[in-house]
């Protein structure tokens, strides 16, 4: 099965199979009145209509992109996809003036999600997921790593990971399942936590490993959950579980799990609103990728993490919505890209490649996603709208009118097909 | 034509005919599981179904509102909707550093939009405008202010009112005219600001006037446009051609617009970001409605607008999207509301009166609009969700399911109809 995409004003995408950096984080690869070529899953050919119809047969099917902008589909390197229940109402009464503490003690905050999520049973879960992957698929994504952590015990934990693949495997958005269990610490230990993180480090992990259900493992490393030293012993065997290392760091306080994530050799290093001149250094000498959530800190108004100075400093950064009910209730790539942009300084191309082919990075498939090149995977989007700095220049009006997954119109006109 | 809208999760709205004050912002009717009747063009019931079923006939037509939210139609009491060109560049190049001074000197700026919109013809400027206006209506905004002011000269000036007039006839949402000839000096008067201040006293305002094209006046009241005197001058005959006054005051710097405003009578003094605690105490000792723009500050990178120091002093508030090419490309009123609760620290519901009928009293029609109430105009939005809070709660992704315009469903799962 092949489908060419033409009629597009630019084809505009990021190049190459690694995370960007400094000032190559805005270097896209634009190219006017270019088409895409996608043979079954991947993409074949990317270039000038005169030259593809020169080299290759006559497609099975067209898709007429309508003089807009074709991009590659976002990749959205941290969520939380999972849950039940819902928390508008406490977002509102943050608003009103309560403070976190005074709605946890009221029975709110991720401890009323973790009560809600227990509760529900595997179908409910499954149910609510897919229908947030619709969200998330409506707004670009085609990819999402996405966590556990509102179980934060092994039977709820295992449920979490178990929807994420049944997800995986029956919705076109890929999922990268991420073992959170090291969330928070539960209400039943909060009078011991050491118990928590002994349970966390000899069952719950080593559970979840044998089970094969994450490919990767998450702490968050916060003043009042888990110190700097209690996070590396929660992920001291990960490289035994073959788990890829994320980490929840300085969000809310410098606590230095920046430093830490880049000793440990960590793929990203989430968050980072407080991160530390040396934090900064440490993340551009390295591997580790830096992911900022920007719709947490616009939905918790709270700071936003310094971008500028990490894309200056030569830091990878990507960016995600960190999807969840209670501080960043949103699938929208392209409200975090006006975030990313508008709150944190980006430019619209920094940005871009920040929620393409830096996020592919930020969870490991640079080589397979997040940029349309020869090869790739054909995962892409038709903007309606004839440039890509309509993504943010417009804000607040979605102009994703299609989207490819794997070489398969899934959404036209806004809408789902098959 | 009768139209019953049943099955819904909550029916919410302020109450009234004038703009709501201080903690009377905050103060909705939700009425669970209510259903609203519709009869021609106006609200005849809202209440329980078994009231509705024992006073009235079968409706003609019934909307299922699927569990979702009823409120009324979003007001946008400032826009700039007809314009030619675009800007996305000029807005990139400022995110990489560039001034507003320097764009304008590379002949960007608002004379970008000016030379653009006086080289456009009535059809092409039309086509441009009802594009928007589908928009606007897809995101829940029924009823529009609508300034001119990309002319700058009689002829173009007029020509921006008469598409105004042709919108507002063939087009579902309801446009209000205001000239805002008085945008911007021009280039060709710039040498001699004087003269343009004569010719739009002396003729253009005169001309417009006679044409019965506006029932508003606006002018750009700022440090380097026109200052407080020629503000003064300018609006002296409003009351005379019978035009209510808007005031663009206080947006760029502290000049005193917002206290002009309240001296002259105006119904609205908007944008207000360097407004004084003089002009707020004027403002809630007054009849004037502040409008608030808080998606004009996300788009420019600047501060907000004192929203809870004016709500708390007892001034009547509104928000708007200012959708203008320059400073604030957006329709969407329900992205203005998350800025306006996330940026400005409103709550929901001050957001959702400020959006409806304080929007409405901005423009002069709270008595006709602005709330789902007996009498009043049946203009109504069927929210996705089940409660107003998702609104801002899920935040980036439309919750707009149905819009309902003059008793008519005009948007239906999110597509236009009819």
């Amino acid at each position: 099965m092949s489908l060419l995409i033409r009629g597009a004003s630019q084809v505009a995408t990021p190049t190459g199979h690694g995370a960007r950096r400094g000032a190559d984080l805005a270097r896209l690869d634009v190219r006017p009145r270019a088409v895409v070529r996608c043979e079954g899953d991947r993409i074949a050919f990317v270039g000038s209509e005169e030259e593809h119809d020169r080299s290759f047969p006559r497609p099975d099917a067209v898709l007429d992109a309508g003089g807009g902008c074709v991009l590659p589909g976002f990749v959205d390197p941290h969520t939380h996809p999972v849950w039940a229940g819902s928390r508008e109402d406490e977002f509102n009464r943050r608003l009103r003036g309560s403070t976190y503490m005074e709605i946890a003690r009221a029975g709110g905050g991720i401890n009323a999600t973790v009560r809600a999520t227990r509760g529900a049973s595997r179908d409910q879960l499954l149910a609510a997921a897919l229908a947030r992957l619709d969200i998330f698929l409506g707004h670009g994504t085609t990819t999402i790593e996405a966590k556990s952590g509102y179980g934060l015990d092994l039977a709820t934990e295992l449920r979490m990971l178990e929807v994420i693949r049944d997800a995986d495997r029956s919705h076109p958005v890929d999922l990268h399942p991420t073992c959170l269990a090291a969330h928070e610490v539960p209400p039943e230990h909060r009078d011991d936590p050491e118990r928590y993180i002994r349970l966390l480090v000899d069952e719950i992990h080593p559970a979840i490993a044998a089970s094969g259900l994450a490919e990767a493992v998450d702490v968050f490393c916060e003043r009042g959950v888990f110190d700097l030293d209690q996070t590396r012993r929660l992920l001291a065997d990960a490289p035994r579980y073959g788990w890829r290392i994320h980490l929840h760091a300085d969000e809310l306080s410098q606590l230095g799990g920046t430093e830490l994530a880049v000793e440990l050799g960590a793929l990203t290093a989430d968050h980072l609103i407080y991160v530390s001149e040396a934090g900064i250094r440490a993340l551009a000498a390295s591997e580790t990728v830096a992911v900022l959530l920007p719709g947490t800190s616009f939905f918790l108004r709270s700071s936003y993490a310094p971008a500028r100075a990490m894309v200056e400093a030569g830091c990878a950064v990507a960016v995600a919505t960190d999807c969840n009910p209670g501080s960043s209730p949103t699938q929208s790539m392209p409200a975090i890209l006006a975030l990313a942009c508008l709150g944190m300084g980006l430019t619209v191309e920094e940005a871009l490649t920040a929620a393409t082919l830096n996020a592919a990075a930020a969870i490991g498939r640079a080589g397979e996603i997040g940029s349309l090149e020869v090869g790739k995977r054909a995962d892409l989007i038709v903007l309606g709208a004839p440039s890509y700095h309509h993504l943010v220049y417009h804000y607040g009006v979605s102009q994703i009118r299609h989207v490819v997954k794997n070489g398969r119109l899934v959404v036209r006109d806004g809408l789902r097909t098959g």
